[in-house]
């Protein structure tokens, strides 16, 4: 184990996940790392959650990177200690106490929470918990398959905890570009000109006086099923396909495309794998997340380089990665959070993103969080970021949910997340809607033609022609109707009337 | 007038406003110059609108770079030559023809059209019309009291009208900074480190070429008389600067505060204003627009420099800032509007965003847009710019309106133009709320507490009490009950019980 340690002054600071655990006091705020279930922490939270099961009193603010692994947001959601949590999560333990209003949660765009850190905007952070592969001879933290928000943990936080896993395979050390920017008003541009560029170090510059306790562990991150790719997503799939052909045919993008940003989950996984049979080659990727299908698109050469900020492969993929690290870590990056979702870089690259809606309106707001506009799903993750800064913004969804019995067109979203000043094209498997330079009432008729389902057609039709005879024509609304789709599946459980 | 034309060869394509007003045909898309009633074409447009009301049929798309003045937008309005209209408007006479559902309007971010024009997203430019101070020896357009997109209007154009506005203070020359991005891939970092950087050129690159007309005119921007200051907003600026005296004391912001941006309008000017008597000595602004108080501010000492993209002065101003444009043209930088609300700038800044809000809701969503979901005013202009990638964003609003009918801080808002995941503070004459770090819930109560007007506080509550007895506790709301004050404003009146 000596060249995890790579620095001997450290030794002295092994321990027992029990005792480096035992140095979270109740009222802490806690930052980890952690991106997807990549990461993150999992020794020492399995640890606190059980001197709280065993009774101890033990409430801690938590702020990583993105969700999490079972052994962190699980664990510590089901033995009570989480008070609030920021900035996202995906783990049903979690989410349901977030929906019983029994942890506070702050639904933040991932590209804030790093610099919110620096500002101060959380408080004082008293403690970082950080999975390392290793710690290099200048003391610099070596991240493993994410690197999230790891950097400000370490700076801000007064205490660090490092958990050094010997499960991860030790050909990731390379693959990190850790760029660290200023806080304002000394703020310098970021040097990032294509996906492919490295700025920065391949470890984590770290005040080793900070260490309180090292300890290893060999817990494989808690990677999921790959969610089997349906037709509906396929279609979809094919729909963005042609879309990108019609751009490049009218000279609106170039042959390799933009830089692609893909959100997590199985129809941005299919949208992906469509590329493998598509004619685009010497693509990249500037994204949150490199999942299953870009490994394909790296295995065929069609994608030179992903830029991200975590590897979250499925269980299929996970074996398929760690056997061939070597090979694609010639083709991947992985970025802080801070820089895989910087607007600067965004902007500058001119990123296509592409995320999946809960819910859009016949007008073109998104709904990225909140069933019905209450109950939590997930939050906005980096959807935000890149939906608001790229080049244009897709966004996605099954025409319908729960067999039919909703709509994913509505005449309004119960919660805006991503606003009609910010949404370019929606799809789902009925077809396109190219939203760009319309008026919203050109916007509605596009988005019901094209994307509801047939089933909701007329409903929809009948709710914009009623609203047009209204007094205000510039998008006209129903406003006590306009909500009550939601209304009428809370109440029958179908939207159907 | 030779100095105006400095190139001779130009000099042939001088006409009348009519003759220039004649090359635009039926059916084109054209983009001008102006960003508030600043720097916008007025002879061509008059000269346009009359043979409209001539009887000749003429429609066409105008894109400019915010809102403009009477003599464009409202001109064209009421001769019903306007087909569309992108992205931003302050004219009675069109806002009525946009919300009687007669003209389209693509209500957009301001910083993304200019690279809208780029990739095309607005079909083929026909023509350009731009307001210049002068035309130099190298056929560079000198641009008058705004820069807004005419950059990329004179660039995407197949064709060029020029308006010499001889009212323009010829002192006006060199206070543009003229920057152009590239388009993706092969954008580089914009080297702005501060707001008083120069990065480019006094005058616009034109390939003369298709220069099609050059006119001169007279007509003086026609500007606004100056809201006064009331009571409410002399508040609002109070609670505003003992939060920025907070935050420099908790060290999250340097004595000199970060630059500000500041929207338009009354409540802005008095935020701005009541910098005089503060003790902050030293600032920048990094905004839109450089209004009356600006002048105050500068002419105090207080701000080194203002950075903005029109300057705005109104009735009362105007003479003023005319007079001493010598010294006021070494405190200010005219930039393109790209630059101006550009996000890596704004973010690298870490600009501290101040806009105002139509209405807010008690979980910190902003509408800016829309009078009950569907009656446009303005359309959101930058603030979406600057709130989306500021240091933190400031909302203002005064409580009610309509002599108290109408609450501003609601259950729901009735359109979303910025989302809780993007607003840190709101303010109103009744106090402050600081929404960082809150849960939905903690945002509520002190939305109402802090911000709501007492005689509708309790029905606030009411609302929040009821709606967390629901099943889901994270964001609760009574989905069919959300939007009910707008339906009682709009059957009664008011939004009283």
């Amino acid at each position: 184990m000596n060249r995890k340690i790579r620095l001997e002054y450290l030794k002295r600071k092994i321990m027992t996940a029990a005792d480096a655990a035992s140095l979270i006091k109740n009222g802490m705020t806690v930052a980890t790392s952690g991106f997807t279930p990549s990461g993150y922490p999992k020794a020492v939270p399995l640890a606190l959650a059980k001197r709280a099961e065993e009774g101890e009193e033990i409430k801690i603010n938590l702020i990583t990177g993105a969700s999490v692994g079972d052994e962190l947001d699980g664990a510590l959601s089901r033995s009570n200690v989480i008070d609030k949590r920021y900035p996202y999560q995906t783990n049903d333990s979690l989410r349901n106490r977030i929906n019983d209003g029994l942890i506070g949660f702050q639904d933040l765009h991932l590209s804030h929470v790093p610099q919110m850190l620096d500002y101060g905007f959380f408080g004082k952070i008293d403690m970082a918990i950080v999975e390392a592969l290793a710690i290099t001879e200048e003391g610099g933290i070596i991240p493993t398959t994410s690197v999230g928000l790891t950097p400000q943990a370490i700076n801000n936080a007064e205490g660090i905890i490092i958990e050094i896993n010997t499960a991860q395979p030790k050909e990731l050390e390379g693959i990190h570009d850790i760029y660290i920017t200023e806080k304002p008003p000394n703020r310098r541009p970021i040097p990032i000109l294509h996906p492919k560029d490295r700025i920065g170090t391949t470890s984590i510059p770290c005040d080793i006086s900070k260490i309180k306790a090292i300890i290893y562990t060999d817990i494989p991150d808690n990677v999921r099923p790959l969610g089997g790719i349906d037709e509906a997503s396929k279609r979809i799939s094919e729909y963005i396909i042609d879309f990108f052909n019609f751009e490049v045919k009218q000279g609106r993008l170039p042959k390799e495309l933009l830089p692609l940003q893909s959100g997590v989950g199985s129809i941005a996984n299919a949208v992906l794998g469509g590329l493998v049979d598509s004619k685009f080659y010497n693509l990249t990727c500037y994204t949150e997340v490199i999942q299953d299908s870009m490994f394909d698109l790296i295995d065929e050469g069609k994608v030179l380089m992903a830029s991200g900020t975590a590897l979250t492969p499925s269980i299929e993929g996970f074996k398929r990665l760690y056997d061939r690290m070597d090979f694609y870590r010639k083709h991947c990056i992985l970025r802080p959070m801070e820089i895989s979702n910087h607007p600067e870089v965004i902007r500058r690259l001119g990123v296509i993103a592409m995320n999946t809606a809960i819910e859009a309106d016949i007008y073109g707001h998104v709904n990225s969080t909140m069933i019905a506009g209450s109950r939590m799903m997930n939050g906005i993750g980096g959807s935000g970021d890149f939906t608001r800064n790229g080049y244009f913004s897709i966004f996605t969804t099954h025409s319908t949910a729960k067999g039919g019995n909703i709509s994913s067109i509505v005449p309004k979203v119960a919660h805006v997340d991503h606003t009609e000043h910010d949404v370019s094209v929606i799809v789902t498997e009925q077809g396109l809607a190219d939203l760009r330079g319309t008026s919203p009432r050109e916007r509605a008729r596009k988005i019901i033609r094209n994307c509801a389902h047939p089933q909701y057609r007329d409903l929809l039709y009948d709710y914009l022609e009623r609203a047009e005879k209204g007094f205000y024509r510039h998008q006209p609304q129903i406003i006590h109707e306009a909500l009550s789709w939601h209304t009428r599946y809370l109440n029958t459980g179908s939207m159907k009337k």
